[in-house]
This record gives structure tokens, sequence and C-alpha cells, in this order.
């Protein structure tokens, strides 16, 4: 049996950064979802093993929190457990930190798995039965949990978007993570210039598909905190939750 | 001093590849910007040392031709190596190659510096000295060159969008490979589905900034050709060309 946690190397290429030389939210979402990939591919309860029975992944619910965001040009470390597994539900964690070995930030993240052709959950424990082996049970993720963001009473329309060719991912719906960079595309630059992204939670609902027309509606729910709801008419397909901190560097006005 | 010749691995997680199972165009033009940028950064004329002197190295065109798309789980190799050397460009080339060694593609680009406050080009071997030791003189590219795309005399209008956070990169511009995905979303489902782009070249004309507008112009230039023109107001940002073949694998579909 391999260990219950492992962690994967990312390379922090300048041109994936963002204008501040920063990593973006979404290519720390993206490098999380390559880790839990990679964990549960290598032992026996990743995409493969499941798609070969007719079941997916399928992300319902994910909270990335992050102190400093990483910098062009570094290496970080994302490391990944198993922390719980019930019927519906399973949860895994993730710390991410530099090459000096500091904590950048932790991510939680809830799944269900789903078959693959009646799109309905399906019991974990039976679905994947090699899963219960590998729950981290003595080390807990420093997020506790993901509160479900309600349904927004006084959002006002912020944009639209038609879902296209890159956003479909190989589950043939809408990649979890393209919905956060849709998301994070309604700021400015000047937001994202003095401030950073403390807290992130999505909870998915829905699955958008090819040629959806998804329109954004957002609320403001406090001095820096944002609701985002993604929406196909009058469905949610997810809702976002947005807490901005002053940035944890010199505003530079960007690298230069 | 190090290998003229360089070369870098990557991973198809599936989650970065499309409802095919197979890696997009644009996350293969991805991987060769990220074997560039190593490929130079470790040779002393990257990024960090370009911008050190106020320079920045600019993508002035790029063709990627590819016989076969890499399947998800599988891992792929980028060969590189600079081809020439002039005042004011200077080529590198690209072998994309699968892990039974067999050559997926090509890949050819051509580049030019420029001086960061003034955006105007400079002499490249004042510029950085170093790069003209690591010039492979015994090696060429299957890609001759890359043949100027004309204005589009014909073109209708395709789709429009607005630059925003996540389309903009450390160079505070769009960045090269957004372009890209744009154009290639485009097409639909279909498309990809029966068939590939066997060739995709691009001309890089202007840059697009934060807020601009872009519209997208195309028109069909043979029986699986098409040209597009990246637009901002009449001024074209970069003029795309796209040729399409057969999929070299059985149209299943997709996965599933």
């Amino acid at each position: 049996m391999l260990p219950k946690t492992a962690s994967f190397s990312f390379g922090l290429e300048s041109y994936l950064c963002d204008f501040t030389g920063r990593a973006t939210l979404p290519l720390i979402g993206n490098f999380i979802l390559q880790a839990a990939t990679n964990h549960a591919q290598k032992r026996g309860f990743g995409f493969d093993s499941m798609s070969a029975c007719g079941r997916a992944w399928v992300l319902s619910r994910l909270s990335i929190e992050i102190n400093e965001y990483p910098e062009h040009n570094s290496l970080i470390r994302v490391e990944t457990w198993v922390e719980a597994v019930a019927n519906y539900f399973t949860r895994r964690c993730f710390r991410i930190i530099n090459s000096e070995d500091i904590s950048l930030g932790h991510a939680l993240s809830i799944w269900a798995a789903i078959d693959i052709n009646t799109r309905q959950p399906v019991d974990i424990p039976t679905a994947c039965p090699g899963l219960a082996d590998y729950v981290e049970t003595d080390r807990t993720c420093p997020i506790g949990g993901i509160s479900r963001i309600p349904p927004l009473r006084e959002a006002a329309p912020a944009d639209a978007y038609v879902v296209r060719y890159s956003d479909i991912d190989i589950n043939r719906h809408m990649n979890s993570i393209k919905y956060i960079e849709h998301v994070v595309n309604l700021f400015d630059m000047e937001m994202f210039r003095n401030s950073q992204i403390r807290k992130f939670d999505i909870t998915y609902l829905a699955e958008g598909m090819f040629g959806d027309r998804l329109e954004l509606f957002m609320q403001a729910a406090g001095a820096s905190e944002y609701l985002v709801d993604t929406r196909k008419g009058s469905d949610s397909l997810c809702r976002s939750r947005i807490i901005w901190q002053e940035s944890s560097r010199q505003a530079a006005g960007g690298i230069s």
C-alpha cells in the first residue's frame, strides 16, 4: 500500500502567472485537481478505474484558502490526503507548500461519485471499496468545512458567456476550474493589483454543457466579500463566495 | 555550457484533456512555451535575465503541426532548440514525442525582443549576447517556415470577447496562447469529434490589453482550412490559419 498522503510538485512558469507575477487562483485550482487525480490514480481509485466500471468523480464543493500566492519561477508542492469517506461523499484535503516548506494555503474538497450514464450519485464504499483504506484518520484539514452557499436574493447580472470547446473536459461537461476562471474574471485589474483572494468557496449544483449560455449574477456580502451565482436560465449551476484581503506583498503595480 | 537541445516532460492529466480524452491544441501550445521558457531560463537568456535589463521576448509567429494528439494519462516530452538568430528575430523549434519516442508533431516559433518601456524591437545579438552560442546549427525543423497570413478580405464576424484578468500574463498583455484558445473555441464539438487540427499557424501583430473588446472574423480558405482575424476595431492583433484533417483515431464519439 502506498502512503496515505502524497505530495506533487509544480513549477510556476512565468507565462502561467498573472500580471503581478504570481499564481492565479484558477492555476492553484488546477494544481489541486492534478494532485487529486495523481493521488487517486496511483491508489487504484482514479479516473481510469472509475470509468472502467461506469463511474466518475464529481466535485461537489471546494474551498481554497491562500495566505500567500506563490511567485513566478518558484516551485510549490501540493500535499493531498483523503480525510473522510461517507456513503455519498468523500472529503479530500490539500496543503500548498513553498520550497522552504512554509504553508501558503490549504484546500478542502468534497466529492460525489456518479454513474456515467444515469448521472445519479452512487454509494462510494460500494463503487470504490479500496478508498476506505486510504483515509488519513489522524490528520485534519485547517478548513473545517464548506458551508453551502445559499441562493442569492439581491444579485445583479454581471456577465454572461457561452460554454465552448475549451471549457469542456474529459467528463464531457464544463470543467470545474473553468467556472472559477469565469468568476475571477468579473474583477478588474485594480482589485488584483492591491488585494488578493484570501478564500474562495464554490458549491457545484448542476452540470454545464457545450453551447449553454451561462449568466453570472453578483452581490456584495460585506466590505470585501462577494457572492456569485452562475446560472443557466433560472437554474444555478454553481455558487461562489470570494473573500478578498489586502495583498500580502508590496503593491508594486505589477512587475516591470 | 549546457547542451543546445533540451527536453522537458509533461503529464497529460485527464482533467487537462478535451472531451475526446486527448490534449487540446492550446494545452500543447502551453507545453511548448513552458519548454521554451525553461530552456532559455537555464541558459541565461530567459524571462529574468531579459527583464533585468528591461527587455522581454515577444512571440511573433508560431506554427504547430500535430500528427497525433497525445491521450490522457500519457507522458510527452517536448524537445526544443534554437535554430537561428538574426538581428531582430530568433527561430526556436520543438519536437513533441510520446513515451515510445515517436514524434507526435513539431512546432516552429519566431521571436522578437522588445524594450519593456518603449515596446520597440531591440537588436537581439546586442540584447542577448549569450544566445548565439546555443544555436543548433546541424539540426533543422521539419516546418521550414511560417508564411505571413495576409489580411482577410472576405471574413465574416464570428465571435467577440473582452480581455479579462485570466487572459493577461506577466508581460501585462494578452497571453499568446489565450488568443489560440479563443480561436479554437470558434469550432463546435462535431468538428473535434470527427477531425483534428493538423496545422495551426498564427502571426502576432499587436498587443491586446485588459478591457479590450476583440472581434473574431473567419473565412474558409479551402475544404478544411480556415483563416481567423482577431481584431481590435480595425486593427488586427493576430491572424490564424487552421487546417483540419480526419481524426487519427476511431471517431468514438468521445470517451465513455
